[in-house]
C-alpha cells in the first residue's frame, strides 16, 4: 500500500497490469531473493526483512485465492482460452488457484502444479472450495483489492500482511477507504520496518 | 497516520482533543525525551529515533500556523476569552502562534513567549504573517489535518513530516484521501523506523 492508501495504480491493462505506477508499490518484493529465485536468478535478490516477509506469505500455502482482475486484464466473458494469467507457463503458485470470476470457464493446468480453478459461486463458495483444496495447510487470498476488501468486509480474513511502501501514488484502488477495520473485528498485532517497506500483520479478534 | 489514513479521530470535544482514538495517533511522540520534558519529567522520555524526529520538528521554527480546531473546541463565534488553548498557562510553542478562524478575536499572550494570533483573512494571509514573524526562520503548520489538507492543495507545504502509526481508527479525519499529492509536486524523499513509528519525510518538488 502507499502512503496515500492505494493498493493498486489506477487504468490496470495488459501492460499494466498492477496499475500505472502500481510496480512502484511492489518494489520491496522484486528486490528479494525469493522473487528473484522465482524468475531463475537463484544467486541474486537480498536476504534481509523483506525477504524473510516475503517468504513466510508462500510457506504452508495449500490453495489461493484471486480476483478476476488479478488473474488478467480481460473483462467480460472469456473470449477463448488464451489469457493464461500473467505469469507465464509456470506461475508462482504450485497450488489450487481460484479465480472469483462471474463467467465460468474449464480449469487451466499449468506447470509446476499450479491450476486455475473459476469460481463463478462468490467468495465465499470460492472460499469453501480453497479450504477444501488446502486441507491442513493455509488459503492464501493474493488480490487484487477489490477481492481483499470483499473478504475482509465479510471478515473472513484471519491474517493480513500489509507492506507500506514510502511512495505516494496519486490515484488507483484505496485499500482502506470506508472500511471500520476494528468495527469489523481487526487489530494491528505486529510491525517489523523492513529494508523498502514497512511489514504491519493485522489480525481478526 | 493511522494505516486506514486517519490523521485524528472523530468526534472532538473538549474531552478528547484529538478526537476518539485520536491519542493513539500520537503515543510515539508521548514516549519521547522531548515531550516528557515539556511536562516537566525531563529525566523521562526515551532517546531514539522517535525523540529524533520529533526534535527536529521543533528547531528552526520561528512561528506556527494552527487551525482553529487544533486550538480548540469552541465553535462560531468566540463566547468570551476564557479559552486559551489545550496546552494550559505554558504552551510548548514559544513563538507568535497564528489561529486560523473565521471569528477575529484579539492576541493571547501566555507564560513562556507563546502568542497566540488570530487570523480571518485565510491561510494565504496567515501563511504571510507567518513568515513575516519567523525571519529567518521556519514556519511549521502544526495541523490538524483540515489545516494540513488546504496547505497542501494549494501547494503552500515544502516538506511534510508524517508519522505512520502501526494501528487501525475506523473512523475520523482522513489526511490524504481524495488529494493527488504527486499531482501537487510531492514525493517522499526519506523514510526513517521508529520505535513506535515509521517517519516518512515529503517535498514539495
Amino acid at each position: 500500500m502507499s502512503l496515500d492508501g492505494f493498493g493498486a495504480g489506477p487504468n490496470q491493462d495488459v501492460e499494466n497490469p498492477l496499475g500505472v505506477g502500481g510496480p512502484n508499490l511492489m518494489d520491496w518484493f522484486f528486490h528479494t531473493r525469493i522473487w528473484q529465485e522465482m524468475h531463475g536468478n537463484a544467486a541474486q535478490g537480498e536476504a534481509g526483512v523483506d525477504n524473510e516477509m516475503a517468504a513466510q506469505g508462500f510457506t504452508g500455502i495449500g490453495a489461493w485465492i484471486l480476483g478476476r482482475n488479478m488473474f488478467g486484464p480481460v473483462r467480460g466473458p472469456w473470449p477463448d482460452d488464451s489469457w493464461k494469467g500473467w505469469w507465464g507457463e509456470e506461475p508462482p503458485y504450485h497450488t489450487p488457484v481460484f479465480v472469483l470470476t462471474h463467467h465460468a470457464r474449464a480449469p487451466l493446468r499449468m506447470k509446476g502444479n499450479t491450476e486455475f480453478r473459476f469460481v463463478t459461486g462468490g467468495l465465499h463458495a470460492a472460499l469453501e472450495q480453497a479450504r477444501a483444496a488446502a486441507g491442513e495447510r493455509d488459503v492464501r487470498i493474493g488480490g487484487g483489492v477489490a477481492t481483499i476488501r470483499q473478504y475482509l468486509s465479510a471478515g473472513l480474513i484471519d491474517e493480513l500482511h500489509l507492506a507500506v511502501r514510502p511512495v505516494l501514488l496519486g490515484g488507483g484502488e484505496a485499500l482502506f477507504a470506508g472500511l471500520d477495520l476494528p468495527a469489523l473485528g481487526y487489530e494491528c498485532v505486529r510491525h517489523v520496518a523492513g529494508e523498502r517497506a514497512l511489514h504491519v500483520f493485522l489480525e481478526k479478534r
